[in-house]
C-alpha cells in the first residue's frame, strides 16, 4: 500500500489516496484521535472517480463518530481496466432493460459472481494493509456497495464483525443460500421505491439472513435518495457495533 | 377529564391517572419543562393494568426528550365493560388459531373494526382534554397500539401530525384502502419473527400508506421483543417531528 497524496479536509478529517498494487483507493482518518480508530471499508457500485463526493461524506459523518474508513475501486471500473464478461453482461443488462424484458438469472450471474470473485479478496488485501497502520485499530466494519460482495465479505473475513448493507443492486440466486450462513448484525437499507430494484429479492434476502441482530430499514426516495435520518441511523448502527 | 391519583416516578416524571367520563387513562410529563411540551399519544392492544410497564417505560424514554405521553383504555379491555361482539370474535380467533386454522378476513373484521369505529372517537375526545391542559402544547403524534386504530387516527385526526406504528395485529381488508389517505410522516415498526403476525399484510399496509416519508424499521426478538435500539429510533422520528 502506497500514499500517493494526501489532503485535510474542511473538518479536519485527513484524506489519503493510495495504491494497492494496480489498485487505487482512498482512506479518511479522524482529525483528531488520540488511540487507534475503528475501520468501516465503504462499499459502492464501482466507479470512484464518480462516487467520490458521496463517499467523502459518508467518510466525514462517519469520522465525526470517530471512525477511520477506507474504500477501493472495484475491478473493471473507474480507472481500472474494463473485464469483457462484465462488459458484456453490462450490454445484456442493458438490452433487457430498454427492451423492458424481466432481467434473466444469467444475466444477473454474470454481471455479479465474477465481481463478487474478483472483489472480495481485494477488499481483503486492503485490510490487511489498513489494519497494519498504527492509526487504525479494529473492530472492522463494512458499509453499502453491491450487496453481494457485502455477502460474501461476511461470510469469509471473520475480522468484519458488522455489516451495513445496502438492498440496491442484483442478487445472483447463490447469494440467498450464502445469506444463510451470515451471522454477524446487520443493518439493511432498501430504498422501498426504487423503481431500478427487485423489492422481493431484498426481502428475501433479508429473510435467508442467519443473523440474529438483523434490522431491515426501508425508506422512500428513490435509489439516491436515502434519507439523512436513515444514514445517522446507520453510523449509530455501526458505534453500537465497532466501539 | 378527571385526575384521580398522582405520584412522581424515579426520574422525576409525573405520572397522573385519570377518567375521561368512563374511561381510565393515563397521563405522564417530564419533570422539568417551562414551556408547554409536545404530546404523543401511547397506543396498546387493551388492558392498561397489564400493559403499565411497558408504557410507563415508553413515557419515561419519551419524557427524557421532552415529550408528554398519555393513554387511556381501548373498549372492552382492562377495567371497562365487556364488549359482546368482541368477545365473541376473539373465541372465534383463539378458536381458528387452536385449529391451525387460517384466520378468516370476516374474523379479523369483526376483531377490529368495531373497536376502531369505538376508540378513534375516544381518542379525539382525550386529545380534546389534554390539549386544554396548560403544560400541554403540541404539536401531537401518536405510537404503537392496534395498528388499525393508528391508521384511522391519522387519517381523521388533523392534530395528529406523524405516527409510529406497530405493524403486530391483525389488518382488516378496508384499512388497505384507508392507508392510501394517511400522509403524515409513519415511522412503522415490524417484528420480522414475530410469528402470529401476518408478515405479508404488514409489508401490503406499509406499501399502501399514502405518506412521501415513510419508513419500515424491520427487527428480529419475536412479537414483544422489539430491541432499545428500535425504540431509541422511534423517539428520534418523534423528535424530528413534533419538535
Amino acid at each position: 500500500m502506497h500514499f500517493t497524496a494526501e489532503r485535510r479536509l474542511d473538518d479536519g478529517v485527513l484524506e489519503r489516496e493510495f495504491t494497492l498494487g494496480e489498485i487505487p483507493g482512498i482512506l479518511w482518518t479522524p482529525g483528531s484521535a488520540s488511540a487507534p480508530v475503528p475501520l468501516i471499508l465503504l462499499g459502492h457500485p464501482g466507479g470512484l472517480p464518480k462516487m467520490y463526493p458521496r463517499l467523502a461524506g459518508r467518510a466525514q459523518h462517519s469520522a465525526a463518530e470517530g471512525f477511520a474508513t477506507a474504500t477501493i475501486e472495484l475491478p473493471g471500473s473507474g480507472d481500472r481496466p474494463r473485464l469483457a464478461a462484465t462488459e458484456q453482461a453490462r450490454a445484456d443488462l442493458r438490452r433487457a432493460l430498454e427492451a423492458g424484458e424481466p432481467v434473466g438469472d444469467e444475466i444477473i450471474d454474470a454481471l455479479v459472481l465474477p465481481l463478487v470473485e474478483r472483489a472480495v479478496p481485494e477488499w481483503q488485501a486492503a485490510l490487511d494493509s489498513l489494519l497494519a497502520l498504527p492509526e487504525i485499530g479494529g473492530p472492522v466494519g463494512y458499509s453499502g456497495g453491491v450487496i453481494s460482495i457485502g455477502v460474501r465479505l461476511a461470510v469469509v473475513e471473520p475480522r468484519i464483525v458488522a455489516a451495513g448493507l445496502f438492498a440496491g443492486s442484483f442478487i445472483p440466486r447463490v447469494m440467498f443460500e450464502e445469506a444463510r450462513q451470515v451471522t454477524i448484525p446487520l443493518h439493511v437499507l432498501l430504498q422501498w421505491d426504487d423503481e431500478g430494484n427487485d423489492r422481493q429479492a431484498a426481502l428475501n434476502l433479508f429473510d435467508a439472513f442467519g443473523s440474529k441482530e438483523k434490522s431491515l430499514n426501508a425508506n422512500m426516495g428513490g435509489h439516491t435518495g436515502v434519507p439523512q435520518f436513515a444514514g445517522d441511523a446507520a453510523v449509530r448502527f455501526f458505534t453500537r457495533h465497532l466501539k
